[in-house]
């Protein structure tokens, strides 16, 4: 059977945010905006035709997006031990920029902490553990080159920007000791809903990142941020093909993303 | 079987052209630029840790992209008679801007007019007629809501910008001929190689677009420029799976993808 | 005697607020971001030679600024009566763009409304009056063509950006009354200290702007925001050489400019 | 007298080229691009107003512009020995940058070279020789401090972007002589009205930058760039009073101008 015989009549869940002016993202990063230039009518042609364009400004780590391992440093050395001052110039990153991603078709896990809690939405502050993840995967076989998303349910907050961003509240996510039971599983990549994947306490924003040091430097696993789970979580599966396909940014430490969750179909 | 165990071993093929400043893109559109904002050294948190960011300029229609239905306009209307000045505003396209094209995952026939012609890459002024996809097609089914792709080999200039940009010798595509025959196929959306799927004749530049009238604004259909088609032409695949989820930009009139071919694998 | 020898010893006072990403600016515009692109060292010549050089991404109406008169248009007209649907497309204005507004170099008159009411700064919430404007004119002479700056001393608070663009408390400004009594006098053009020269009542932003409709529209004289007065209303000078030169972005409903107040030298 | 009524009548030339998208500038900088975001009528406030805006994409050195002394670095330092890896961060370069630049108003000297050769415009290849300078300085005073322009009548050329940019055929100014010529009066700043401030031979583009050594490293003199001198030249004015202003963008290596040459007005 050929690949696109097996998954007629598949399901197709999308997992990106849509990205508009204004949307919530990190105030670290070059806000988001998409403005058009050429509208119709600027310019018509002789048949009466017209073409309307746009020019956006962003950054590679704005909307739904994955974090390349030349994101992150400690103590002046990326993934491996390369040097980041040597990786670095006026064309990005030579080594390890978000273009030696190899786009990702394959078995994804859903770690679902919020079931494990009984909530809709984690509380802001909330610091996921080692026992909530464990918890949260009874059942779920985690091999070795997966990926592993991790469900907080706060993609539900996205329209309530303030709220969203957490600045004062904080953000619910994983801790040091969280980050590395995922990465003794060795997936390939992990992701979650909000801006940043960390545990991040009530004013502190984006002070240390002990989590993006554990799995971009010290595991070389990337991760994608800002995912729009709610309506995964909501279907009830938590074993799904993922199709994590980043822009090829050359030398770029992040790029957007439009991830797919492709689920066995409803049937006949 | 689950989607994910359908897929195990499969060949993934990226499609999109990698994305860097100076790339080849249509003088029309903003150009692509993208530069690192901060990096690593520039500031190192108490713990060591260090975070490298950009920035990045660009249009909807640089490197490989779809094309929503509000980029084009005939005699003042879009797709289905909305009338244009009515969709627009600073917020861009209230209707048909990209993020209404539903993430595509489904059934993709290549049509090779290269082989068709027994050459590697067709000659820059080449004007693609009805015959050439006939003759492309033959043994293939085209059902309604598939999406086609129309092989030309351009893509291996991608490395001489001044060839494949074609402003003086112009570029090998469809003429509204092909468009037509295309459309009477009913696809979900056609691609192809070259910045503009049309045929450019030498000096001519973009002054016409026939073939998106015809598609956009006659027939509805998504168009998908600059693909990356070389590897999969030298496969020798015509049916695979293709996955297509451009950046959900809204009210953009064109997006960035990657889009993927997924074809049986090896096997053992 | 040549201009030259006529301003030697004369005392330059720089009234533009220095830009830089982060500072106040309208939300309603693109924010500021000046990031370096090319950095020493990332491409260094034969002869060890290196050059360094910046993106900048900004708004026509960010930091000190010039409105165009194509800025405002009431009921779809502009300034004169023109249809501002005919003079806008993708290359900006076709009329009325700031770089038709002619570089001055004149005479300048500042009337300081903190010293009517013997304040260091005007509260956040206060409409000047056209009372107001008449005491601080007091031995004062407005002649047709000149400039008029209007001193609040709110560039005082240019480094407390939530307190400078005041959203929540408010902005004192002229209302419509004193924006009449201003183009009474028939000026080329009049300036203030904050981001919108208008009273911004509390929690109220810019949603009218009546002193713009008054200014630009129906009296065709430019607005100059976001001025730093500071030094010049402490200087007690009054009357001053302006010299006001926008850059000449062809078609742009603004642009930043340094404005230069020049005074009389010390003396030996 | 004060300076406005010592100013009164003099005749304002304006020194800058319009900025436009796609007007000349070197490949090395970010393309000036400038669009409508908000144009009239998107946003009809209820009582009938409107207000359009842009976005702006630009480099420093674009248009007419000053370098700032942290553009050129030479075996890894800048002016004064100053390491250039010290000085650059995300905020652009704690010393030396664009806001350390005190506008300049004073006494400048017009060096017309094409006088000497008795030419309308310099040829593209011409280097200038001290030779020229000092015959072109015939009866003028250099005095320590002053500005000094270097009239080649390049700017006549502006209209036809690529012989302006002189890839192909060369662009005429000084060599590495004629720079120390130059530095050795001590002049504030140079000016020029070509897009680098050099002699660039045909074909070989910005490969090296001498006269950017002599004069911003070795001498802490600021160059002035693109400047439109043909109006001042033809205006026989050898002696006149300069505005230079450059945008206060801080941490930058550059920023756009609008100069100011103030002539003796013509007399009743």
């Amino acid at each position: 059977m050929h690949p696109w015989q097996a998954l007629e009549g598949a399901r197709v869940l999308d997992l990106a945010q849509p990205m508009r002016t204004g949307m919530p993202q990190s105030p670290n990063h070059p806000p988001f905006r998409m403005t058009l230039e050429r509208r119709h009518g600027d310019l018509v042609r002789p048949d009466g035709g017209s073409a309307a364009n746009e020019l956006i400004v962003t950054g590679g780590h704005v909307g739904t997006h994955v974090d390349a391992l030349a994101h992150v440093s400690q103590d002046g050395l990326l993934h491996g031990g390369l040097p980041a001052g040597e990786a670095m110039s006026q064309h990005g990153f030579g080594s390890l920029g978000i273009e030696e991603f190899e786009p990702y078709v394959g078995r994804c896990v859903l770690l679902d902490v919020t079931a494990v809690h009984g909530v809709h939405t984690l509380p802001p502050g909330y610091e996921i553990t080692p026992a909530d993840l464990s918890r949260a995967a009874t059942g779920l076989e985690l091999r070795p080159g997966d990926a592993v998303l991790v469900g907080t349910g706060w993609s539900r907050l996205w329209s309530s920007p303030e709220e969203f961003t957490g600045l004062r509240t904080g953000v619910p996510g994983p801790g040091a000791e969280a980050a590395r039971w995922l990465a003794g599983h060795r997936p390939r990549l992990v992701g979650g809903e909000s801006i940043a994947f960390e545990h991040i306490a009530p004013g502190r924003g984006h002070a240390t990142l002990p989590v993006h040091r554990v799995l971009l430097v010290e595991s070389g696993i990337n991760i994608v941020e800002t995912m729009r789970l709610a309506e995964l979580l909501d279907s009830g599966a938590r074993e799904f093909l993922l199709v994590l396909n980043p822009l090829p940014i050359v030398g770029a430490t992040g790029a957007p993303v439009r991830p797919l969750a492709i689920l066995p179909g409803e049937g006949p």
